[in-house]
């Protein structure tokens, strides 16, 4: 038995953790106290502690033994480490942000440095629940909510930003900016969608004074007010209207008519988890959680053979393309800025997952460094996805039909006003795909009554829904059968037309290029190219082929904005499809380690690939950008219904035949027919079914009109 | 009380069929006879009878008529009309194919007409049920089989083939070809996969003399071995191997750890059927069948506003990408050339579909020109696809999340080897996708031990699964708040960086391209091409944009082989991704009307826009083609997983906020934790929720954990 995040003070055994486990409460408390110890005589605000993860050349034997049954005394078990972000307080209120290592198990510091003058933190929990109070406070922006002629009883409301990009941000200080609403002044409900009351300012507060330091007009114009901001109405508010999502408050009423839909499994469900190791169909895998990428997948075989070493989302980053400043600073890097696993919700059963659920949660730190427990922040479960793989043999009209049986590992993060889901989801043939969904409030600011805009749509009345990007980037290191692994494309293109070699004009050859250093590539979907990562050293004894996972990925648009604008520069990773690079322990960073308030990307893909190293039959990273250029409709308002996108990884000549050939077709007896469940007679009865074959009566027949 | 197809023979009452009602099998009946009667003294061989929908003209007022409540006698009903495909025997037994139009209310013929004789008919029913026996008898083939040396015990079986592209069609005789296999010696059982045993030759038949005209020899060789076709082994199949999918026979037994997963819905499905008119969620369409295009939609309503007048498949072709003759003819055009509603599976409860499932059956006639029913070709049913929307006010801690409820209307087809499962799932937010899954197994050739082509992957021993494409046409006849609609699209593209218009470098504009003359355009997803189909003369009073639904299609590969082949010619809808042409009635085809053995398109969406006709504000029809370049690997033997394929129709300012808003988020009493499930105690326990708001119990809340 291992200690799991069910068990995250008291370790149900006295075996250690598993080198993947999140750290414990405990441990986390642990790696607090060496640092504020080792920092003294300054003083400590803590950030964030999380499992550094053990390098590859100490884990992946580790791991590898595991599977092998092979662990005993002798394995050289990795340390339990803990990476612990953190500002120190010098006795002349300097701050510096630091960054240490700490080994748990002997309460030792093995590393500590002070981060670059030129990187900011990323944004802490209590910044965020402090910058409100602090812009409410301030008499500037007291005064700029005078100047709007707000009515009396409005209580204003105000999402903490982070600021965006920075010129030179080792001299500028340490910034957070706000959107500004209130709510509707009719109600003032505490979950009124303030969103629909956009005022036409952005307070900008120093974080180190702790003040606001200005206060930006908007531009609140149509078509042809350029870049006025004073154009607005006396009543800043005067002509919005309430656009409610809570139930009660849902004008004309919720829907009478939608009748129940359950998901019954009578026998439990068909995964197995101990702990942060998950089982089911054939599938072995572990769940890991921290504070910036939220859910991450490590060890990842399909019967007992390697496929993936660790996967997870590395960074996302929104910008907005509205040129008028300062929507300029519109740009968050919600990962690196602030935190994924900060952002996410505990989750609710029978609300976020349907049918039998297994919740994982996330062990993270709170603002004073000490371990916390959060929730039910993954939740997984199976769900039926309609039809597998089917084929009827006309002849005979024996139909066989298996189902599509998904396991779903989904969490959800909230950014102020938008919400995403992010679900990794197991099929029985060895795919796994990778499904993002966009959903909560589009991002909103003023519009003057009766005017409309280039840089966004009216979805409502003085709301202006600005255009944007969502633009993310997916990690993923393979390990198709050993870590030596190589990424090519392929591509279809026609063959020249001639008498010897094509005399009909209608072959085609499949391209193969090989990604031999690390660089980039694009999609490119009208010579279907396709992406692999294959294990030279392996080859397919059916095909000849190496063993290896394809991944056909949707094209989508890229960064929109200038590649020098400091909107395009901070996110060079944004630029392509695919990055490939060379493997390098701590590396998880697509847009760099640090990019709060960055002018530019820094040791993210972009800084990577200039290494020129070799990626051919080598330990390898494959990034993934993909973007979703998101020009919103009225539809999106109040709240946005999920737009989604899916990458699909599936097995290329990795296997010998379909692997889920041996799903069993039995048929589901509890469905039912809608004429009985109705009450109504149906006039031709059932269908018959040919002769039953010796699978017995629960095999899917049918008959199969083919003539 | 309207005749439905679960009552075909016998009206419930003396009122009317709807319009778009199928044919009833009386009314086949009657079809029938007027043509026998009509073409004496010769006699008439039958193909195909369907409803010849009505003309928009007529159609059109009918339905409005019909939705406000305001039918009655004066209203002009359509007249219920057949049209009949049929050959005639002349007394010198000369055949002629024939199409007419019966009144069969009249018991009429309205229209008769001769095919141009360079057209050959679909295949019917009968030639395919006999081709395998032609073939069998033919001494040419039985000879060819001796020259292969195969067991003793063989049994051969045999595809029957629509011959493929004829450079002259008029002038050749009808021919079908046939892909030859055998099934597994070892067990000869009716099941087995002989796609496992494929044998080197393809017999030609004369469909007029019904003879065996050749056996064309097949190449096997690998990539040093041409065009040559003598290569294989003397026992053809001696080096093959079994590749069972039938749940008896899999090799290695079926898997015994997956439990079962039921849908219930207690309370019955949410949606309402009366004859082909469904009602669901603010939904409100029929659905009709016929033998060509399957499953169609018609008159579809969200809460009572038009949006779409029919939606079907078109067409769909699968050219192979072999160059070896006679590899170039692998060509089916499963609408055209037989008829995806010929080849439907008649679909098995809890199989096919979970939960409560609404079936339709099909009305089609059968080798004598008699109605007949097929029972179950088109499932319905509802199915929870997550979480619909989400927002969490992470001041308070209250989300408020809904779950995706889609309704999906699906039917499956067999065309011998291959499987295809279409459907159209409605959601709540408005929206309607259009998703292909093709599944079944590759066509196979034969190729010899121990070598690789490069014109398929060897798939298991001696068996190439070559290189195709799929290419479908979707054809949308929108009604976006009436008849006069435009299509367009618009592209998001960086603004020149400026200090006057854009002087941070982030601004981005969006173009709008107006398709004002019937044409065509492709996918540009790097632009973030979006096409839009609108009604210029409605405006949605939020954003003041015409109301319009949007079209994210993903780009896809489309024809591969060369314009001027055979296989391009025949398929100049695969030429590009969307077409834009002018209405005109019975215009259904993207590929033309008579598709079997021709040589090049006619009549089908090129020659449509060659007529140039003005296409804005226009009643307007739009074709979507899309490919899915299928390269095989491994895992797609012996049944390939489903590859899905999906379109997705959006409202874009159509509504005047989500039109999902308003589902309600109750929380699914009946899910589960898997540690209640497997007995185990969770440490933690349950989430706690925040205080409960006034919604009820029953509200999904969640704890945020944003800071």
């Amino acid at each position: 038995m291992v200690a799991s995040p069910e068990d995250p003070g008291n370790f149900l055994s006295n075996l250690a953790p598993h080198p993947l486990d999140q750290l414990s409460t405990n441990e986390i408390d642990i790696a607090r106290d060496v640092v504020l110890q080792a920092r003294l005589p300054a003083s400590v605000v803590f950030r964030n502690t999380a499992l550094e993860e053990p390098t590859k050349k100490v884990l992946l034997p580790y791991l590898v033994a595991e599977r092998n049954g092979k662990l005993n005394d002798a394995t050289l078990r990795p340390p339990r480490l803990a990476r612990v972000l953190y500002d120190i307080v010098t006795s002349d209120a300097a701050w510096e942000f630091c960054d240490s290592v700490v080994n748990v198990e002997t309460s030792e510091e093995v590393f500590f440095e002070v981060v670059e003058h030129h990187y900011h933190a990323p944004l802490s929990g209590d910044e965020i629940r402090d910058f409100p109070e602090i812009v409410r406070k301030s008499t500037m922006f007291q005064e700029a909510l005078i100047d709007l002629s707000l009515p009396d009883n409005v209580i204003v409301v105000i999402d903490p930003w982070m600021y965006g990009g920075c010129s030179s941000p080792g001299s500028e200080p340490r910034y957070m900016q706000g959107l500004v609403y209130t709510r509707d002044p009719a109600t003032n409900d505490p979950d009124s969608n303030h969103y629909a009351f956009p005022l036409p300012i952005i307070p900008v507060v120093n974080m180190a004074t702790r003040e606001v330091v200005r206060v930006d007009k908007l531009c609140t114009g149509g078509v042809n007010d350029g870049f006025q901001t004073d154009t607005h109405p006396q009543n800043a508010i005067g002509h919005c209207e309430s656009a409610e999502y809570i139930p009660e408050l849902v004008s004309g009423g919720l829907r009478q008519d939608l009748k129940p839909l359950n998901v019954h499994q009578p026998e439990g469900a068909s995964f197995h988890v101990t702990g942060n190791l998950v089982q089911w169909q054939k599938w072995r895998f572990r769940v890991g959680f921290n504070y910036r990428e939220g859910a991450t997948l490590h060890d990842i075989l399909y019967e007992g053979r390697s496929i993936f070493y660790r996967i997870s989302y590395s960074e996302m980053s929104v910008p907005y393309g509205d040129p008028r400043p300062p929507y300029h600073r519109k740009q968050a890097f919600d990962f690196g800025d602030g935190g994924a696993g900060r952002a996410t919700n505990s989750l609710q059963l029978g609300c976020d997952c349907l049918g039998v659920i297994k919740y994982f949660d996330a062990v993270m730190s709170d603002g004073r460094g000490k371990g916390m427990v959060v929730q039910n922040v993954i939740c997984m479960h199976e769900q039926d996805n309609g039809i597998g793989w089917k084929h009827s043999n006309y002849r005979t009209g024996r139909a066989v039909v298996t189902r599509n049986r998904l396991l779903i590992v989904q969490f959800v993060i909230t950014l102020a006003n938008y919400e995403y889901v992010f679900a990794y989801n197991f099929d029985q043939a060895g795919g796994l795909a990778i499904e993002t969904r966009a959903t909560g409030i589009v991002s909103t600011v003023p519009i003057d009554p009766g005017k409309t805009s280039l840089w966004g749509n009216v979805v409502h009345p003085g709301v202006l829904a600005q255009n944007h990007q969502h633009l993310f980037c997916v990690r993923i290191d393979p390990w198709i059968e050993g870590p030596q692994n190589t990424v090519l494309y392929e591509e279809s293109h026609v063959l020249p037309w001639n008498e010897e070699t094509n005399p009909h004009g209608n072959g085609y050859e499949v391209r193969q290029t090989v990604l031999k250093k690390s660089g980039w590539a694009d999609a490119a979907p009208h010579h279907n190219r396709v992406f692999k990562i294959v294990n030279p050293n392996h080859l397919n004894p059916i095909s000849g082929r190496p063993v290896g996972y394809k991944f056909a990925l949707p094209a989508t648009q890229l960064m929109l904005a200038h590649p020098e604008s400091l909107m395009g520069k901070r996110a060079a990773y944004a630029m392509h499809h695919i990055w490939v690079t060379k493997y390098r322990d701590h590396e998880y960073w697509a847009a760099g380690r640090w990019t709060n308030q960055g002018n530019v990307e820094r040791g993210g893909v972009r800084d990577m690939v200039d290494r020129g190293e070799n990626t051919e039959n080598e330990d390898i990273v494959l990034w993934h950008s993909f973007g979703l250029t998101h020009n919103p409709r009225v539809e999106d308002f109040p709240v946005m219904p999920v737009e989604i996108y899916t990458i699909q990884l599936k097995p290329a000549d990795f296997f010998t035949r379909n692997p889920a050939i041996d799903v069993p077709s039995t048929k589901n007896v509890t469905s039912q027919y809608y004429e009985q469940v109705s009450g109504i007679v149906r006039a031709n009865g059932h269908t018959k079914c040919n002769e039953q074959r010796s699978s017995g009566i629960n095999g899917c027949c049918g008959v199969n009109n083919g003539v």
